[in-house]
This record gives structure tokens, C-alpha cells and sequence, in this order.
């Protein structure tokens, strides 16, 4: 029981030096990933950059005691950053004392309704973002965030939480636009864009082992920084209009106890509860992408813990919402994390970064965190999804655009929102309008399928029925309907068989009308018989009157029914 | 097509001399009924009287034109009067020309939803009420109506439209009880229950027909009001403290031109939906009850249409929302009615009350109207149909319970839409964590179930596996889990076999799964087949890459997939 609330105790015991070792290598690599991430998506839900760092530090102690994956990097993400300022943007003024508070507030809000959801199990609920509907909603807010990043790259003040709005700054103070900054923002993007693509083989070509080359390469937005941030110093550039980042608190965070104001977390409640959705399900997928891939297991439910009591932290520290990061985690795997430790070590990594490395940052600009942002959203941007969605399923597709359309024009929430609603909504069409086949018996089996599909033998006075659905409310009309419409077309028929291998459970509202169908076809001496009704819907069906009222039989199998009926 | 819009024209060219006599006669009898219902419903609505008068002329005569039921009565109902009370209530004073003007424009708003909906063809939306969710609102609703009558009934100012307001509101002012009145109402009471129960018996027994014997017990309320008011007028008793009717204007409705105001469209937005939805769920119900019946089909969509029309009618005409009443229905049913042309002649009916009637009414008690009211809805309470769900399905009771309980303590608004969001809620979990089953082959047949509840024969290198559930994002991760979890408890296993007669659609996120299962399976030697996939199903399946990656074969019947492989 205890183990199951806190993994650390599994993992804990077999701690040995070597397991110490492959987290520490991990761990060093991971911090020097995350600094310039975490300095970029602080800017990019609108806050100090100092709050990213406090972000990357009591979250991932605590995830190391709570979550149940060995190798997930958690971190501020850049999705979760962007709905925080999309939420927190409507409720103050950035940079203002408020905005922060707010920030703090919906880490806290949204940690307390994960862990709240991962004690009551429902885990489940993730379920309901269906995978076109998170595509696209991730492909449209890596929108959004690279065109965001047009203000530190150009200098041009974008504002707005979706695309038209920005388009609409952009055009509006175009003449903003400096050259200086647009220099260093495009050198930096060319710069990380090559790295991506050439370093690697440069390194491996040049002897270095496969994992030296693939860390080597990692290390280009770091190297970026480094340089940029001499330029600027050496060259005076920040006389030239060019933005820096100036002066941050060289402190550990300090306890922050987060502003219990019933308004405001009535007012942040919504985007609370999709920041978390949205920060779950990504958290779960990269989770068990790699547990798949070592055969480790992780729990979902617990995972809801792991990740709302990495939340609260982030809030109690000063921190902002923090989410489980693809590339991040991606890099932590693959540079030998074996436990949850090394995302310990890379706390302590980031807590002395924080402490002695940024005096350093006085003179970076925020250009070159601009294109860090640019060139890891655009990755998110997943055209071969839609592509493939769009062949393999109309509705799925409506969906997925649907959220693509509606976040670029209605900004994340909304988007979102409707993404869920929508696909909620065409699956409900879809089974308020099932799929039912005719049926026969293939010749020389005892198998009975679609009379238009396959060659078939049939009766003549009986009428075999397979409905493709679970019968249910949305459906409950559906079957009588269909029925009687086929009865009224063939008079000859004496039986009506309805095979139920595909009806999954038969709810109340079902059942009423297979009792009015009942009554209906004994007023018109025809009889109703269900065949290969599975057992737990047997069962329910045994507590209700419609066992005694049928007016035929119930078969274990199709074929027993078209054999007795046929003889009787 | 255009006989399609307008059924008028289906049924008009066989109208004969025969037609016309059984549709009078039904008019007229029908109106009777009417009369007083028109202005109780009215008076439920918070209305002036007349205005359920207007509700019953232009309604019925656009319906006779747009509507597919030969037999439904339209016209103001309990539950829809309630609703418009509850909605127009929290936007203007009861009596001011704001209240009148937001009820027709609710009228009109929820007349355009309809149509626009029944020209979508979205007909299929009203599925979404599951019967035990449709019954507890209209049981709970029932017994608002019937607390609300305690106003009239005793002249104790009862407010609020919850249970729980109607009862604070008794208690603070049950001095005001008035015995006078309160002998009024409730000597109807007792004589209208007397006569549903005992007139008709006593009439046959006198040696009337059965169809007469039927009509005489319909005339009750109407002799009530006729004895009621006399009496009044008789013994002055309107001096004693007894509400009377008063002036009723003795004209035809003119011409209401409904406001066009943004902020009053959208604050009663939600509410007209609902009426329009609750309105549609009822009409339909009765129709095609009473259809089905005479073997008769009614088109849903048509009939959206048709109650659309009306609702814009009724608004255009100063009236309030209008549906398909049940009782009525079925007295215009039982009558003779052979087609809408009936409902145009009641029409014509209660448009001469109107006009000659009307200053006849001045005494009429309003105490007797309340009783007409509570003896009507009393039937609506449905008590067996609360047994019967608990003892079928725990969740539909839960979702129904869950109805009736917000319903009287937060008002029907909440009340209808808590319990559609539950029974959907309870929906989409149950697929969530579908059944599943492992079948082996019954013994003698060519038939497969599961093996934990039939004696089968099974293959040690074969894992059957059936999934009783259409495979889609909310249980997408689900089977991946489960195949997972068996493989890892048996290693002997070198095919797997999803059986798939419950699988009627594999949307894009669980065809990811597949993919992702079929994988993994082939990381460890496992091979992956498919057996009685559907038609729909497998055609689907053709346009994506999945057949083409897929590790094992596709069978017709889970026989050939146990046969094959035993042999390989």
C-alpha cells in the first residue's frame, strides 16, 4: 500500500553505484538542456525568467519520491507555458505582482486537482482526448508559440493569445522591427537548425561515439547562449535596441504560500483543469513510450499523484505549472537515467546554476531563448497526423481541424474545449446511427455474415439481424424503427432473430424498446428470438421482466437458431 | 420533396366528407379539454390567462400544415410552462410587459432552434435524453408543479421554482392561507379525481357507449369551471379572499413582432434550447406512440419542423412555448382524429372562447385552474418506472436519481442538464473500461466463448482474445494494457487473436494502438491476427498502413483462425 503511494521505496532498495553513475551522467546532461528551456518558457507564460528555474527544482525532488516512471523529465513545458499565459493574461497585467500570484495560484489549483484525481482513480478521464484532437491541438499551439517568439526574435510588441491577434500586433507595429535582434534571432535559429541536422554525423564522422556525438549535439543551445551573451556584452548591443534579460535573483526559491482568494480560483478553475488534462496526458504518452520500451511498467493513477504533487510544489517554491517533457525525457532515456533519481540530481543541478550561473545571464539576449522556443515548438508541428488522419477517417479529421482552427482563431482554451466536445459529439452520432446487417449462414460454415458481402443461405420466414452496436440511449429508437421498416417490407417473415455478438450492454432505455418491439411484432404474430447474448449482458437481462415476456427464444449461437427455426 | 416539407399536401387530397366528420368531432371534444388547460398552463407560465389561449389558435394551424402525426395535439403543456416560468423568472418581474416580451421571445427562439435543427436533419440530438434521465425530469418537475399549486390552491404566496424554495416560502407565509379558496380547490380536486375514476363505469353502466361514456368524464374540468364560477359570482365569494380570473380580453391575438435584443437572445439562449429539446423528446414520443398504433410512420426531422413552425407561430401571435401534449394526444386519438386537419378545427375552436367565451370567466376561481393542474401532472410522477430502472441498471438509476434530486433542489434547468452530463459521463466510463472476454471454442460446434463460462477446447500457443467494445479513443489504451498484461503472465504465447464480432469502429487513436501493439508483439516473436472483423470495419482498415505492417493474417471466422493456427 505505502509502495503504491510512494514508488520511491520500490527503487530505493536496489540503489547501487553503477544505477548512481548512469543517473548522475543523465543528470548533467539533462540540466544543461533545461536551463535554457527553463529561462525560455518562464518568458513565454509571461514571468520572470528566475520562475523557470524555481520550476525545475522542488518539482522534480518531489516527482522522484511520487512518479512511477524511471525516466520522465519533468519541467516547465512549452504547451503548459503557453495556457498559463493565455489564463493568467486574462486575469492581470504582466509584470505586474498579481500576474505572478495568479501564475502560482494555477500550478497550485491544477497540482491539487491531479493529485485529487489520481486518489479517486481517474486516470481514465485523460482518455477522452482523443489522439487527433491532441495532435492538432499541439500543432496549433506550436503555432501560436513560434509566432509568439516574433517579439523577442524582431522586437515588433506581439500581443494576443491566438493567431489573429497576433497577426493583427504584427501588422499594427511592424516598424518596431530591429535589425540588431532579428540578426541575432535568425543566426541563432540557422545555428540551432544546423546543429539538429549536421552536428551529429560531423561528431560521429569525426570518431566520437554514437552517444558522445548525440550529447555533443545537445549542447548547441547552451553554446548559444554562451555566445550570444558575449556578443551582446562585448559589443555593447543592448545600446542597440537590442532586449536582454538582466538582472536575476541569484537565491534559491523561498516558500511561497499561494493566495487563497475564492474569486480568483474560481476565475482560474477551468484553465486549471485543461492545463492539467493537457499536462497529464502528455506526461502519460512519453511515460509509456519509454517504460514500453525497457518492459517497465508505470500506473496510471499514481502518475496523477506524481505530477499534482510536483505541481504543488512548483507552486509552494514560486514556481509555475510543470508538465512531463517529450525532448527532455526523450534526452534522459537515452543518456542512461535508470531511476527517478536523476531527476533529483538534476534539481540540485539547476539549484546551483541558479545560485552561480546567473550573474553570468545579465547580457543574454532574449533573441536567443526566442529561437531555443522557435526551433523546439516547430518540431510539435505534426502535418503527417493530419495527413494521415485525413485518409483514414473523415470524422476524426473534422475533429482535428475543428481544434486546429478553433485554437489558432479562439486561442488554446477554447480550442481545446471544442476539440473535446466535437469528437465527443460524432462519436455520439455515430452510435446513435449503428451499422446492422442482414445476415446468412456462409455456405459450408457455421458462420453467419452480411447477406451483401458474402454468399449466403437464408429462411425465408426468418429474419436474422446483427446490430453493430451496443443498444443504448442514443440507439434505443434506432432498432425498433428499423425493424418495423424491414417488417413492413416483407410479410412472409415469422422470426426475427436478433444476433447480439457486437451489443456490448443493453441499458434502461434499451430495454424499453426491445420490450415495446416485443409487444409490437406479437400483435403481428411474428416472434422475437436473441441469439449469442454474452454473458454479463445475460445477466442484467435476467433481472429484468423481458426474459418472461419474449415471445421466442434465447440461442447460444446464430447457426442453433437457423437450424431450429428453419426445422420448426 | 416539397410533400416531404409540407406532409399538408400527403394527406389533403384524400380528404373526404367521412375524414372531415370524425376530425370535428374529435376538434370538439379536444377544444373542450382545452379551454381550461389553455389557461392554467398560462397562469403555471406566470402569464395572463388569454396568452394560453393564443397558444392553442396559430400553433395548431401551422402544425396542420408542417406536422407528419395525424393525431398529435399540440398546444401549452405542464413541464414546457414550468421551464418558461423558471427561465423568463430570473429576467424580468412576473406581470411586467418584460416578462410577456421575454416569454414570446423564448417561444420564438426556441420555434427557430427546432427548425433550424429539423433542416439539419439533427433529429438524432434528442436521442441524448436516456429514458430513465427523461423520467425523472418530468416526475421531478411534476412535483414542482404540483407544490407551485399550493399558491392558488390556498392563497399562500408559494414562490421559487425548486422544491426547496417553493417549501421556505410556505413556511414564511403560511398565514396567509385563505379557507375559502382552499374549499374550492380542493372540492375539485376530489370531484375531478372522482370522476376520472368512477364517471365512466357509472356512464356505461347507465347504458352510454364506451367512446361517450369516455367523453362525459372529459367534460369534468369544464363543468368544474362552469360550477366553480358560478358559485363565485353566486355567493361573491371574490369578496372572501378567493383569486379570480378576471378580465380576460375577448379579442384575437394580434400580430407580436418579437424583440430583436441581442443580450435577452443570449440570456435565454440555453433555456430555449432546453424547452426545445424537453418539447421535441415529449411530441415525439407521443406521436409515434400513437402512430405505431394505427401502423402510421412520422418522419422525426419533419417533425422538428413541425413544432418549430408552431413555437414561431405561437411567438408571432403573442403565445409562449408550445409541444406536443400527451393526454391531449391521446384524447384526439381516441376521439377519431384521422388528421391535422383536427388540430386546425380546435383551433377555430378555442379562437371562438376567445372571442364569445372569455367575458363568461370573469369569476372563474383561479383555485380551480390550480387544481385542474395538479390533478394533471399527479399522472406525470412515475414511481414504477424508478423501481423498475433500479432493479435493471444501477448506473441509469444513478443518473436518474441524480435528475430528480438537482431538479427539485436547484431548478429544472440544472436538473435536465446535470442529468444528460451524468448519463453521458456514466457512458463514456463504461466504454472506457470495456468487457473482454477469452474464448476457446465450445465443445462440438464451431462457436467461441469466453472460457471462464463454457466447457472449450483452447491451443496453449494461441491466446483468443475478444473485445466487447468498438475500439476508440476512450479505451484505446485499454487493450494494449490488457494484451500486455496477459502476454507477460504467459510466455508459451506465439499468436494472438483479436476476435472482433463487438467491434464496430476503430477510430485513428486506436488504430495508433494497434499499430503500437502490433509492434511490440513483434519485438517478442509474438504474431498478431484479427478474426471476424466487419465489412465497415475492414474497409476502413484498407486505407491506412495497418494490414500492410500487420505481423499475422486477417480470418473470416474465429473457427479458421483456431484451425490454421493448431496446424501451423
Amino acid at each position: 500500500m505505502l509502495k503504491r503511494y510512494f514508488p520511491i521505496l520500490v527503487w530505493s532498495r536496489d540503489y547501487d553505484r553503477e544505477t548512481l553513475t548512469s543517473d548522475l551522467i543523465a543528470a548533467v546532461i539533462v540540466t544543461i538542456m533545461l536551463i535554457p528551456q527553463s529561462l525560455a518558457y518562464a518568458l513565454l507564460a509571461g514571468l520572470p525568467p528566475e520562475i523557470g528555474l524555481y520550476a525545475s527544482i522542488a518539482p522534480l525532488l518531489i516527482y522522484a519520491v511520487f512518479g512511477t516512471s524511471r525516466t520522465l523529465a519533468i519541467g516547465p513545458v512549452a504547451v503548459a507555458s503557453l495556457m498559463t499565459a493565455a489564463a493568467v493574461g486574462q486575469l492581470a497585467q504582466q509584470g505586474s505582482p498579481e500576474y505572478l500570484t495568479a501564475a502560482i495560484a494555477l500550478a497550485f489549483l491544477s497540482g491539487l486537482m491531479l493529485t485529487v484525481m489520481g486518489l479517486l482513480r481517474l486516470g481514465f478521464l485523460a482518455n477522452f482526448l482523443s489522439h487527433p484532437v491532441i495532435s492538432g491541438f499541439i500543432t496549433a499551439s506550436a503555432v501560436i508559440i513560434a509566432m509568439g517568439q516574433m517579439k523577442s526574435l524582431t522586437g515588433i510588441p506581439i500581443k494576443g493569445h491566438n493567431l489573429l491577434e497576433q497577426i493583427s500586433s504584427l501588422l499594427e507595429s511592424y516598424t518596431a522591427f530591429n535589425w540588431v535582434t532579428a540578426a541575432i534571432g535568425l543566426g541563432t535559429i540557422v545555428f540551432l537548425f544546423w546543429t539538429r541536422k549536421r552536428v551529429k554525423p560531423l561528431l560521429k564522422a569525426s570518431g566520437f561515439s554514437d552517444r558522445l556525438a548525440d550529447t555533443g549535439a545537445k549542447m548547441a543551445p547552451i553554446l548559444s547562449i554562451a555566445v550570444t551573451t558575449l556578443l551582446v556584452f562585448a559589443l555593447g548591443l543592448n545600446g542597440h535596441g537590442v532586449a536582454i534579460v538582466g538582472d536575476i535573483p541569484n537565491a534559491l526559491p523561498g516558500l511561497a504560500i499561494p493566495t487563497y482568494d475564492p474569486k480568483l480560483w474560481f476565475e482560474i478553475a477551468m484553465p486549471a483543469l485543461l492545463i492539467s488534462i493537457i499536462g497529464y496526458v502528455e506526461t502519460i504518452s512519453v511515460a509509456q513510450t519509454l517504460a514500453a520500451k525497457r518492459r517497465q511498467r508505470i500506473d496510471p493513477d499514481q502518475e496523477l499523484i506524481g505530477l499534482g504533487t510536483a505541481n504543488i510544489g512548483s507552486a509552494l517554491s514560486g514556481g509555475f505549472p510543470v508538465t512531463g517533457g517529450f525532448s527532455r525525457s526523450v534526452v534522459n532515456f537515452e543518456a542512461g537515467a535508470q531511476t527517478p533519481a536523476a531527476g533529483a540530481y538534476t534539481a540540485i543541478g539547476i539549484a546551483l546554476a541558479t545560485v552561480f550561473l546567473t550573474p553570468l545571464l545579465f547580457f543574454l539576449p532574449k533573441a536567443t531563448l526566442g529561437a531555443t522556443i522557435f526551433v523546439a515548438v516547430l518540431s510539435l508541428v505534426d502535418l503527417k497526423s493530419i495527413r494521415t488522419t485525413f485518409a483514414y477517417s473523415k470524422a476524426d479529421f473534422a475533429a482535428m481541424a475543428a481544434t486546429i482552427l478553433l485554437t489558432l482563431t479562439e486561442g488554446v482554451e477554447f480550442g481545446i474545449m471544442a476539440g473535446v466536445g466535437i469528437s465527443l459529439f460524432l462519436h455520439l452520432r455515430r452510435t446513435s446511427k449503428p451499422h446492422y446487417a442482414i445476415v446468412g449462414r456462409v455456405l459450408g460454415t457455421q458462420h453467419f455474415r452480411n447477406i451483401l458481402r458474402h454468399a449466403v443461405e437464408t429462411d425465408p420466414a426468418t429474419l436474422s439481424i446483427r446490430i453493430d452496436e451496443s443498444l443504448y440511449f442514443p440507439n434505443a429508437r434506432f432498432l425498433e424503427d428499423t425493424i418495423n421498416g424491414t417488417l413492413a417490407a416483407n410479410r412472409a417473415i415469422k422470426n426475427v432473430v436478433l444476433m447480439c455478438p457486437a451489443v456490448n450492454f443493453i441499458d434502461s432505455s434499451a430495454l424499453e424498446s426491445l420490450e415495446a418491439l416485443n409487444a409490437r411484432l406479437a400483435d403481428s404474430d411474428v416472434r422475437l428470438h436473441l441469439s449469442e447474448v454474452k454473458g454479463p449482458v445475460m445477466d442484467r437481462l435476467k433481472r429484468s421482466h423481458f426474459l418472461h415476456d419474449l415471445t421466442g427464444n434465447i440461442y447460444l449461437s446464430q447457426n442453433q437458431a437457423f437450424e431450429d427455426l428453419r426445422a420448426s
